[in-house]
């Protein structure tokens, strides 16, 4: 008998059907004998439709108003779970978060979970009844309903396997987990059997869109296994787990790709201390995140420095921009759009040299230019032209084999 | 500077637009200086909406968890609501049902109220902030949400206003106030300025469907003045308000009418100790409400007995009492369905003889049969054939001449 968490995301309780359909996995995993916990999201569009209605009386809506309207979308689905649940004899009874007691910080619209008290989820886990909890929402110290922003059943659902010290939270989406790479852009793209925490904070940083990445964070502090699967086949799904010898013998486990990021050069900038503050601290109060950055060697006291941002900050970045150059005697600021990220991630890369070597030299053999270059202990990314983007992809996936399951590495010599 | 209970019903909130021309009543009524609190229905339909939802997954759905369900239609009104204020300038929270402290009994679907801590409403107020609070629902002693049956937002205002002493609740409907009976049967039904508690009751009870009768009650035990005005014009509605002198010159306030009952009449009932019991107690255990009874004068040792039972559960009353019936020896058991109720209605009937005799003489110069009869100390309520129905209403308000204002009753002779 296990203590399982798990989570169905909108498109998985989109109607009725649907509903009626997931709520009959729980009912098997129930009459197996699992204690169960099910986190569920709104209906798919109900928190659109519910945005809509927002903005039809308040061009802004007050965030505080906006998160008790959106609260209700998780509402709905609880209670519509738990009443097919009962229908089906199976005892059942959903928790919004002030009764699971899911306690936030106020920031409305983006709240962040700070502590559980998970008695009252126990007391009805005791009665042997299936708990519905809703996803997404919160309760601040005095009550006020609050959410936790895009994805946020994820970290509901991670944070109460936490709480609770589930054996296991399973987060059931559209997809059957997750792949080496997106399968729409390379056909070859291999369903991972398991995943490190690390590498999965890489790919949902990196543009996979399978868990929130705040969710992955959570259960790599608290150690909680996560499985990636589908609720509309039994396929087992994809395991995030702690890295272990086995994982850190494959060198690369995926290969990741976006197009979120624009890049901006600044040509001539003088080459003098305090120069790249005064670049990068208006860019930074203004809240946007600079992600990679690259300055050139010096020649004759000048430089060129480039650096990446969200697409929809570029326009504000460069107005920002302009007069600060125009005062630090800089040439001109560039901004492109046209460029996608690509980016090979693996635990193993630690132990294995060479591994940016055949990333670029795969770049090379289709002769596509390398603009910028990142790393981490983990991750190698490439900026490089858009057009060439979903071509690179394919040709990293080849260059490393991952379409073929890695072998199990002798572990003595 | 008053403290003000508004309450605005499903039609008064139906779409953005009415939400917005409501509550723009409200931004003037706290611009004049006023303290406000609104409570508000579900957007009309939306109830049905997710009664049918329910309905897919479950036939009988769970009484918990449909009320979890049915509470998020409040709850999408009050952050609306609340949104639409605030873009106005209007500083206004929502209060949910926990949030506003609204403690009831745990009789899913048909709870009641058992106390308001109006704590967190004073504080809210004292901030000079409009407050929204979601009505038709509460929480029970640990938190579990309830839902207080249809019209029960009204209950939940008079309770609020109850509770804050408030100077005035004010229940904003699609009628412009109580009239002297239904203006769709008899065009000259006469708005009322001002009704007796005692006699928004009987009206209620008999079919005025203006108000919920619950609320009323909780209106006259703790004297809150109440008004009945329309959402969609400036006029002034009807005051419902303990009964004075002036209200007790007047002997009929009003005519009501209702279809919803249904006659069973037994024969020959032999006329013994006991019967009575035998009857009724079936009746009485199936939850059927049985409301006029009459029992004719015995003749030989027998006699019949008629009495009503809504048209509802008519057949499943003569299921129960064709067994009785046979073994107490009455000779037979006969359902009507085609009969109506009228009845008038005055707090000065106390006062004034006559008044039955005027009914009965009225119905019977237009030769309408009266098949049954029953009164209370400020009704006369008279079972007629159905078809016969409407043309009595209109008899009995031009014999009572209602369609008059009263006259100011010297209190000197």
């Amino acid at each position: 008998m296990a203590l399982i968490v798990q989570k169905y995301g909108g498109s998985s309780v989109a109607d009725p059907d649907r509903i009626a359909n997931v709520a009959n996995r729980v009912v098997k995993g129930w009459r197996d004998g699992n204690r169960m916990v099910v986190v569920l999201s709104a209906m798919a569009g109900e928190t659109d439709r519910l945005i809509n209605l927002a903005r039809e009386l308040a061009e802004d809506p007050d965030p505080r108003e906006l998160d008790v309207l959106l609260a209700t979308g998780e509402q709905v689905t609880v209670s519509l779970f738990s009443m097919f649940l009962r229908a089906q004899g199976v005892p059942a009874t959903s928790l919004l978060s002030h009764q699971a007691r899911i306690y936030t910080d106020r920031s409305y619209g983006r709240a962040r979970i700070i502590g559980i008290d998970t008695a009252r989820i126990r007391e009805e886990l005791k009665k042997n009844r299936v708990v519905t909890v809703a996803g997404f929402q919160g309760v601040d110290e005095v009550g006020n309903i609050t959410t936790l922003g895009r994805g946020g059943s994820d970290t509901t659902a991670v944070a109460i396997a936490a709480s609770l010290k589930a054996d296991l939270c399973e987060i059931y989406t559209d997809v059957e987990g997750v792949f080496t790479t997106d399968p729409r852009i390379h056909p070859k793209a291999r369903k991972l059997e398991r995943i490190a925490y690390d590498e999965m904070l890489e790919m949902a940083s990196l543009g996979a869109k399978i868990l929130e990445i705040r969710s992955v964070g959570f259960a790599k502090r608290y150690n909680v296994p996560l499985a990636v699967r589908s609720s509309f086949t039994d396929a087992p799904g994809t395991l995030v787990t702690a890295e272990d010898e086995e994982m850190e013998t494959i060198p690369v486990s995926g290969v990741a790709f976006s197009r979120n990021d624009a890049r901006v050069t600044i040509t001539r900038v003088p080459d003098r201390p305090g120069i790249a503050v005064r670049l990068f601290k208006p860019v930074a109060q203004a809240n946007i995140v600079v992600d990679m950055i690259i300055q050139n060697t010096s020649i004759d006291g000048f430089t060129d420095l480039t650096f990446t941002v969200p697409k929809g900050d570029l326009k504000k970045t460069l107005e920002l921009l302009g007069p600060v150059a125009r005062e630090i005697g800089a040439q001109q600021v560039l901004g492109e759009n046209n460029i996608a990220k690509v980016s090979i991630v693996g635990v193993g890369m630690k132990n294995n040299s060479g591994i940016a070597a055949r990333m670029f030299e795969a770049l090379a053999a289709a002769n596509i230019n390398i603009m910028m270059i990142s790393t981490s202990e983990i991750k190698i990314s490439c900026v490089i032209e858009d057009k060439y983007g979903e071509l690179a992809v394919r040709l990293l996936h080849d260059a490393f084999g991952l379409e073929n399951p890695p072998q199990k590495a002798p572990l003595q010599g």
